[in-house]
């Protein structure tokens, strides 16, 4: 099951992507098939109701695909707008730095490699969705850059988790581009200014149930900007797992559904070619893994 | 004005301080006098609510000192449990590092001074209140510090802030307590989980306005272990002032009412003694502010 939020004639809904252009709005079948209207508007509430929810979708999906007489609840995707699958996080995205031995050796050297595994955040008002324009803040840097990441939903509250039981504590995947202005990271020393800049996270376009992905640590992805391949990496090569991020975090903070945990970004860059290659107005970046979709934004 | 959240038989109220000792319950106040609940529970959305609120309140206090036989607002603060003023932000807090000069060389040396605000996060989920119990996470440390800073509340929403303007961007001032795991901030490299443990950001007592605080550039911070004082600095000597952090930040990222910035700590934390002397169980730690009040925490 695909989710995403959409916003149509002014409502916002949780729907359910089918055949990967059409969007099933899981508010108006649950009001029109059980007359009820117990399902949130917002996928951050949906995840916190468990399995419930996705039992709830399920029931709707089956009932939607017995009969031909309930398209009124089938939009095309062109017809409505993306939203970030959660809008507005209740806290700062986790994100994790220099998780691929080949990213991290372009940012520096063989000594960029981390031992532990490398913490930081961006704000919530970094999000935006798929298809909105990403600010070049060119008042600010001249230096902004991609970079391409799967990216996690946690599906329930957890604190001291087992690596082994991490991946029970995951909702589903999404795919996020860590926007990062490289004069303002290396300035500031700490992350957080440089990856927190207004539009530098987005976010989706789908919230993919995990029961869609056999593997997470078997996915493709692939960064394009105007078109050309730019990072070609593999979600086998992160040097922390992502069951091993989820235990990490976790033994010290209590990770809440609904929590965002950016992966890492595989070696291919703006900052890593000679000279830099970084993002300019008109430019648009697409990031696409397997199993997920693509994530495509412009620059303003 | 000194706004505190408190709880009084399962009831939590936003409340004004009275002599130290008394607080006067804002939402009570306005039934009774004027048969009305407009008042929000969470000082949050009070602060949304702009100078509306601060307004509501200074009628009700008029009122309250007009006569004697309102005494049924006004509590003990021996009754009722302090909350964090924000006991949940909606993001991460933003935490300066480094901002005073002897600080920065007891953490390292001269090399440490920062050219450029240096700006991490800690995690919601880490606030605790004035009394709470800090959880020492013996499992994963032998290094817990304290750090006593001062507090700003942001009051609107703001962007592209210029210096001269930014406190105009500020509701108040409170203490923070930016409790580190000094072995976690090392190895991880970025500050943000060795900063973000449950139970590693206590914030209060109070919530004190603006305009009870003439100059937050001319305040003493002193910070006690078990009664023996271990910080004794001023506010005057942060490296980047408090307009200059806001209007550094809200460069390329909104700021929104009830965002919370921890000014960073002056010298004598646990880390800069020779040899360190960290928090270990039983400890009680109180850092004072001159204007705001005394943070005290006990460590579990």
């Amino acid at each position: 099951m695909k989710f995403a939020a959409a916003r149509l004639n002014g409502r916002t809904f949780i729907g359910l992507i089918q055949e990967e252009e059409k969007i099933f709005d899981l508010q108006r079948a649950e009001k029109k098939f059980f007359e009820m209207e117990t399902i949130p508007a917002n996928l951050e509430d949906c995840i916190k109701e468990g399995e419930k929810f996705i039992s709830q979708a399920q029931v709707l999906e089956q009932r939607l695909q017995k009969s031909d007489d309930h398209q009124e609840l089938v939009y095309s995707l062109a017809d409505v707008d993306l939203l970030p699958p959660i809008p507005r996080p209740s806290k700062n995205i986790f994100c994790v730095g220099k998780n691929y031995r080949d990213h991290a050796i372009e940012m520096g050297s063989e000594a960029d490699i981390p031992k532990f595994v490398m913490l930081f955040s961006k704000a919530p008002t970094s999000v935006i969705g798929h298809g909105d324009l990403i600010d070049p803040h060119t008042h600010l840097t001249e230096e902004l850059d991609y970079e391409g990441e799967l990216a996690v939903i946690i599906g329930k509250k957890g604190k001291q988790i087992p690596v082994e039981e991490a991946m029970d504590y995951v909702f589903g995947y999404s795919i996020m581009n860590d926007i990062t202005a490289r004069n303002l990271q290396a300035n500031h020393k700490q992350f957080l200014l440089g990856k927190s800049l207004d539009t530098s996270c987005p976010f989706g376009p789908y919230a993919v149930h995990k029961s869609a992905i056999p593997d997470p640590q078997n996915l493709q992805l692939e960064t394009r900007v105007n078109g050309e391949l730019r990072q070609s990496g593999h979600t086998a090569d992160m040097i922390f797992s992502i069951s091993s991020i989820i235990s990490t975090i976790s033994q010290g903070t209590t990770l809440e559904p609904g929590d965002l945990i950016a992966t890492g970004t595989p070696s291919g860059v703006g900052k890593g070619f000679n000279p830099p290659r970084y993002l300019k107005s008109g430019d648009v970046v697409e990031i696409s893994i397997s199993g997920i979709g693509t994530l495509s934004n412009g620059v303003n």
